[in-house]
C-alpha cells in the first residue's frame, strides 16, 4: 500500500513552499474579510501544513477528481474552509475572483464549510469530529476494496479531539491497520471560546494516540522540514499516523497570533490590507500535484447482476429483520454492496451477510457514530454501504446522519427492534423517536415493512436509492402477507383490505399493519367494513392513494403506530392530506406514555395500539 | 474528599463475601430463567466485583436513598440488571418473590434495564456508554457542589469501552480531578456477537485509561482480595480510578463460562436448576452497607429566591440567545442552577453565567454527549442543569437526550443558531431537525421564543419544569415585541395581531413571528386583515387558542417555520387541530431544499419563508 514520497529533485524548493504558505494565508484573510465572516485565524495556523502537503506530497489530478487513485483530503476542521479554498486556487481550479468574490455568498459553491458541491470535496464537514470517521471509511475502501495506493489525508483541529468520535475513529483505524491514513492535527491551542483542554500538551496527545494504536509524530507545524519528514514517515508507516503539529493560531499576522478572541472573526478591512501586505501581497503561485502513476481506470461501475430475492410462503412467520439479512445476502452478489455493523449483527441479521461476504463486512464494534462515518466514507468511494443497529441506537449517530445528507452520501440504514413491540428489554432499547428523527433528515427515505416479503423487496430497493435511506424493522416474527413477486415501489402503499362499503380507513406500518388487519376482522364481524392500508413508504408518502382511500371512507381515518406521536406516521399522513387540501377526521393511536418492560402484546395494549383499541377508535369515529 | 474503607475488623469475612457472590449468581440465573429473557452471563462475570463492593466498601442507607452522602452506584452496563436486582435483594429492599416473580413483567419496577422507577437507581441505563457520563455529572456534584464525601461507583462493560462517550467521560473526570469516581470495568472478553475488540488485553485498556488522565488498576475480577485492595486504593487516589477487572463471562456455571453464544440468553429451566444447585442453592444472605457518619441532612432545598428578569425596551434589537444568557445570570441567584457548556459559550451566551458564577459552570469542551450526560447526573443530585450548544449539535447527543427522558431527569437544553437564519456558516451549522427530534422525546417541552422578553421569561420557566425542556434560540437580533412584564405560560401562545375581520391565521415561532408580522403589514395594505400567532410553546401546544383563532379565520392557516417540514411546527399544529376535530386549510411554509451559505434574508427567501412568500401563500389560500 505504501508509496514513495515525491522525488526530492523534481519538487518545488522550500522557499517556494514558504511563498505558497504565505499566499494561502493572504488569500484566507482576503476572502474572509471580503465575506465579512469566516475563520481566518484557524486557516493561518494550518497554512504551512497544507502548503507542504500540496507542494511535496499530495497526488491528485485536479482535472479528474474521480480518478480512482487520487489521494483524498478531508478538512475535518471544516471551518478552515478559507484555507481549503485558497489551496484550490493554488492548484488552479478556483479563480481568485471566485474565491474573494463569492466566498460565503448565496449560491456560491464556496460555502462557509466545505460540501461536495465542490468536486474536490468528498464529504461535508463543519460538525466537528466527523471528517476523521469518514476518512476511516475511505481508507477502509482504499485498503480492503479498491486496493489502490492512494492515501487519505485528514486535517483535524485540536478542539475536535475532545469529541469521542475521534477516538472511535482512531481505534478503528488502528484495528484495521489503515497505514494509508494520515491524520494531521493542527494543535493551535485556542478553541472557539478560549484555550483548549490540552492546549499545547503534545505529549498528552501523543500518549492518547499511541494508546489507541496509531503512530504519533509530534512536530513543529510551522517548520517545513519537520512537516515534510513527518509526511514521508507517514507514507512508510505500517499503521495509521497522527501528526501532532504544534501551531500558532493566526500565524503570520503578529497582532493576532496566539491571541484569544479572534476565533471565527474576519480581520477588519484596514487590518486585512496591512496583513496581506506584510505576507507579501496578493500572489498567484501555482502548485502542481501530480497524480500517481500508473493511472487506473475509475473503479469499475457496478456490473448488472441479478439479485434473486429470498421467497417466503404466505402465512409463514418471519421477522422483518431476518428478511433484511436475507436480502443483504442476495444483494451481496453486487460487488459494491458493503455492510457495517455496530456489534449487534446477530440482532439486526447483518451477520448473515458477514457469513457469505466477510471481505465486505466491517465491524465497528459499539460505536454508532463511527459506523455511520464509515458508511459516508465508503459511499464517497462509490460503494453502497448498509449500516445497521437497533432503531433506538440510531439516535447515537443522529448528527452523523444529518451530516450524511449534506454530504449527499447514499447510505442504507437499518434500525431493528423498533417500538414497544420489542417487549421485555424495556424503553432504553425501544426505537420510539426514530421515524421522527429520520423523516426530518434532508432528502431522506423512510421505509417500514410489515412482512418479510416487503422487507426483502424494500432492502433491494434501498441499494439503488440516493441519499439517506432508513429501513425500520421489527423484532418479532409476524405472518407473511405478500406473495413473493409483489413489488413495493418507493413512495407507494398497499391497500391490503378493501370493499366498496368501507366506512373507515385504518393505516398501519410495520407491526401495526397486523394489528389493523386483525381489527378489521373484528370490525367485519360487527358489520363494520374498513379499509386497511400498509404505509410501508413513510417518506415519500403515497399521498394519491391516501387521498383516494380517505375519500372512499368519508374522510374517516385511524392511524396506528408503534412510535411516539410526534413526527411519526400520523403526522406524516396529516401533512399529506393537508397538502392535498383534504378534510378528514383522524384518530391517532401512538405510544403516549413511557413504556416499561413486558410481553410485546401487553405493552402494545398498554400503549393503546392493540387490536381492540384500534377497533374501539374506529367505532368511536363512526359514533361522532 | 477521600474516605477510609470500612474497618477490616468489623466486616464480613471473605467466605461470606464468596457466599454472597454465589447467591448473586444463583439469583441472576433464577430471575432470568423465570422471565425467559435477560442477561445472566453478563451478571455472573461481575458478581464477585459487586459482592465485594457491597460487603466491604459501599456506604448506603437503603431506607433513605435520598440521604445526601450515600455512595452512588450506576450500572453503566444496564443489561446486568439481574445482578443489580439480586444485590437489592441482598440488602433487603427487594424480596425474593419480587425478584424472581416479577423481573421483566409488565408493570414491574424490575425492568429489563434499570430505571429510576427504583428509588436506588439514579439514572436509566441500557444505551451503552451513558452510565459513566452521568456518573461524571454526579461526581462533579459531589466534589464541587455538595462537597460531601460520597463516592460514585460505576460498573461498565468492556463492549461499551468502544463508545467514544466513555473517553469523553474519562477525559472530563480527569480534567476535573474526580478522585471520588471509581469506574469498574467488567472485562469479560465477550460482547453480544463475539469477542470484543480488545478481548482480555488489559494492558491496552491500561494505556488508554492512563493516557486519558485516570489511574488504571488491572486486577483479576474474581479474586476477592485483589478487588478489595483495588477499591481501597481507589478511595485513597487523587484521581479518578478505573479498575480493569479481568473476568469470565458466565463465571460459576462451567458449561457456559467464557463461551460465545450465551449473551442475553437465559438458561433453560433444567440447566438453571442444576446451575443454582451447584452454586449452593437458593439463599437469603443479607449484607449490611452502613452509611457514612456523620449523616448530613439532605442537600438543602432550593431557597425561594427572587429572580428579577432582565428587561428589554420594546423595539430594541436583541438576540434571543443573548436574552437566554441574561436570564441564566438572573437565575443564578438560585444556588441549584448550574450551567454546562460544550465550548461554545460565547455563541450560546452561557459565558454570561460563567462570568458571574464560575463555581457552578462546567466546561465539557466539544463533547456534546458528555455535556448531556453531566446534566443528567447533576439533575440526579438535585441540581437544575442548563446545557447549551448550537441547535444543530444537539443532534450529537440525541441518544443522551432520549435516555434522559427515561431517567426522568429535569434538564434544560438550549439550542442556539437555529435554522437558515444563521446565514453564512452554512447547513452544517443550521439546526433544521431539532424541533422534530426534541418533540419526539418522551415528556419533553419545546419552546421557541421570538424576542428577548419571551426568551428570558421562558428561560425562567424552564428552571421549574420537569423532564427534558428544550429552548430554541436565534442567532440574529430582532426587535423586542413584548413589554417586560408579559407572562409566557408553558403551553400558551400569543395572538400578536388581530382584528374582528381576520381572514387568515399566520402562525410563526421564533424568527418567523417577525416574518409573519411584516407579512401582516404588507397584507393589511392590500386590505387583507390577518391574525398572527406567536407559537412560543411548540410542545405542549396551545390547542385551545389555535382552534379559536382557526375558527375566527375560516379555518385558513399559514404556518411558517425555519425548520425542515417533517416533525416541526406545521405538523404540531396539524396534530393539535386534528385532535380537536377541526377542519382546516393550511399552507405549510418550511425549509424544503438543502440550504447553502448566504445572508440570512437571502436564505430565508431561498427557503420560501420570506415576508413576500408568506403574503403570497396567504393570498393563494384566499383565492382557493
Amino acid at each position: 500500500m505504501s508509496a514513495l514520497p515525491r522525488e526530492k529533485e523534481s519538487r518545488p524548493s522550500q522557499a517556494v513552499v514558504h511563498e505558497l504558505a504565505q499566499q494561502l494565508r493572504a488569500d484566507s484573510i482576503r476572502c474572509t474579510t471580503a465575506a465579512g465572516s469566516g475563520h481566518p485565524t484557524s486557516s493561518l495556523s494550518a497554512a504551512d501544513l497544507m502548503a507542504t502537503l500540496f507542494a511535496w506530497h499530495l497526488r491528485y489530478d485536479w482535472d479528474d477528481p474521480k480518478l480512482a487513485n487520487n489521494d483524498r483530503l478531508i478538512f475535518s476542521k471544516g471551518h478552515a474552509s478559507p484555507l481549503l479554498y485558497s489551496l484550490f486556487k493554488s492548484v488552479g481550479v478556483v479563480s481568485d475572483e471566485e474565491l474573494v468574490g463569492t466566498y460565503r455568498h448565496t449560491g456560491s459553491r464556496l460555502q462557509g464549510h466545505p460540501t461536495p458541491l465542490l468536486p474536490w470535496v468528498d464529504v461535508a464537514t463543519g460538525s466537528l469530529g466527523q471528517g476523521l470517521p469518514a476518512g476511516v471509511g475511505m481508507a477502509l475502501a482504499g485498503k480492503y476494496l479498491d486496493k489502490l495506493d492512494y492515501r487519505v489525508w485528514v486535517l483535524c483541529g485540536d478542539s475536535e479531539m475532545a469529541e469521542g468520535s475521534i477516538w472511535e475513529a482512531l481505534d478503528k483505524a488502528a484495528h484495521y491497520g489503515l497505514s494509508n491514513l494520515t491524520v494531521i492535527v493542527d494543535v493551535n491551542r485556542l478553541g472557539q471560546q478560549g484555550p483548549t483542554e490540552l492546549e499545547w500538551d503534545l505529549e498528552a496527545y501523543r500518549q492518547r494516540v499511541e494508546a489507541f494504536g496509531c503512530r504519533a509524530l509530534p512536530i513543529d507545524g510551522h517548520d517545513l522540514e519537520q512537516i515534510d519528514e513527518a509526511y514521508s514517515k507517514a507514507q512508510q508507516a505500517d499503521r495509521p499516523t497522527v501528526i501532532l503539529a504544534k501551531t500558532i493560531k493566526g500565524k503570520g499576522v503578529p497582532e493576532i497570533e496566539n491571541k484569544n478572541g479572534w476565533h471565527g472573526k474576519p480581520l477588519p478591512p484596514e487590518m486585512a490590507k496591512k496583513a496581506v501586505r506584510a505576507l507579501g501581497g496578493e500572489r498567484s503561485l501555482h502548485v502542481a500535484t501530480p497524480p500517481r502513476v500508473p493511472r487506473p481506470s475509475e473503479v469499475a461501475a457496478e456490473p448488472d447482476v441479478a439479485v434473486p430475492l429470498p421467497r417466503y410462503a404466505l402465512g409463514e412467520k418471519v421477522a422483518t429483520r431476518k428478511a433484511f439479512g436475507d436480502a443483504l445476502v442476495a444483494l451481496g452478489a453486487r460487488p459494491k454492496i458493503v455492510v457495517i455493523d455496530g456489534e449487534v449483527g446477530n440482532s439486526t441479521f447483518t451477520e448473515a451477510f458477514k457469513a457469505v461476504y466477510p471481505e465486505r463486512f466491517f465491524q465497528m464494534f459499539i460505536s454508532e457514530g463511527q459506523m455511520i462515518g464509515a458508511a459516508v466514507g465508503l459511499s464517497a468511494r462509490g460503494y453502497t454501504p448498509f449500516a445497521a443497529t437497533f432503531a433506538a441506537f440510531m439516535s447515537r449517530a443522529y448528527d452523523f446522519v444529518r451530516m450524511a445528507a449534506i454530504s449527499q452520501a447514499d447510505i442504507g440504514l437499518c434500525g431493528s427492534h423498533a417500538g414497544v413491540e420489542i417487549g421485555q428489554d424495556g424503553p432504553s432499547q425501544m426505537g420510539l423517536e426514530d421515524i421522527a428523527a429520520l423523516r426530518a433528515v434532508h432528502g431522506s427515505t423512510v421505509l417500514y415493512p410489515s412482512d418479510a416479503t416487503s422487507a426483502a423487496a424494500l432492502t433491494r430497493e434501498m441499494a439503488d436509492l440516493s441519499g439517506v435511506v432508513y429501513l425500520r424493522t421489527t423484532r418479532g416474527a409476524y405472518p407473511v402477507i405478500y406473495a413473493p413477486d409483489e413489488s413495493f415501489p418507493i413512495g407507494g402503499s398497499k391497500v391490503v383490505r378493501r370493499s366498496d362499503d368501507d366506512r373507515v380507513l385504518l393505516i398501519g406500518a410495520g407491526v401495526t399493519v397486523h394489528t389493523c388487519l386483525e381489527a378489521a376482522d373484528l370490525l367485519a364481524k360487527e358489520g363494520i367494513p374498513v379499509r386497511v392500508t400498509d404505509l410501508y413508504s413513510v417518506k415519500p408518502i403515497d399521498a394519491e392513494t391516501l387521498v383516494r382511500s380517505a375519500r372512499a371512507t368519508g374522510g374517516r381515518l385511524v392511524v396506528v403506530e408503534d412510535h411516539y406521536p410526534e413526527g411519526g406516521i400520523g403526522e406524516a399522513v396529516m401533512e399529506a392530506l393537508t397538502e392535498a387540501g383534504e378534510s378528514f377526521k383522524l384518530a391517532h393511536l401512538a405510544v403516549r406514555g413511557l413504556p416499561g418492560s413486558g410481553r410485546p402484546a401487553e405493552l402494545m395494549e398498554a400503549a393503546g395500539i392493540s387490536v381492540e383499541q384500534v377497533a374501539a377508535a374506529t367505532r368511536h369515529l363512526l359514533d361522532k
